[in-house]
């Protein structure tokens, strides 16, 4: 199935900062970069629980969201792309 | 139908800074802003068109990114929170 995750993670600190480097290291190894804070991943119902479950150890659920949109199989998902459409790399700065 | 609107302002520039700026007060007008670059939007298609059609405007296309996700029915979208979970001010800092 196709997940979508959206997160915000609050980098005002350094440890924030380090929580977001983990969240989208964590990402990259499920699914596809597709802007700064959304990846498009393709899991099954397992590896979506276990990527849930490490995302939700890294942030800081005070300050810090994850948002997981499930929108079924992926060929049936319907995503429209404006503008500039390319991979970001994980060791590029991540904060904006 | 709920529409998900995500965007990738490049801020390096003063100009990309306003483009942020719009981009995010023209989605209030149409949506719920749930993290800062995501905006859960219900809208009828012609709504949908507008908004588009807006935000493509405000954008550089070369730079700049916009996605739209159609969830379908509001109440068919299954959607997951982990983490703080509130409202963003659209006239605070965009900027993270």
């Amino acid at each position: 199935m196709l997940v979508l995750v959206t997160y915000d993670v609050n980098t005002e600190t350094a440890s924030g900062k380090t929580r977001l480097r983990k969240v989208a290291k964590q990402c990259v190894n499920y699914g596809t970069r597709v802007q700064n804070s959304v990846f498009e991943c393709v899991v099954d119902p397992g590896q979506c629980l276990l990527l849930k479950s490490i995302l939700t150890d890294i942030i800081d659920e005070n300050v810090d969201s994850l948002r997981f949109y499930y929108l079924g199989k992926q060929r049936n998902a319907k995503v429209e792309q404006i503008g500039v459409c390319k991979g970001v790399n994980v060791d590029e700065p991540l904060i904006f």
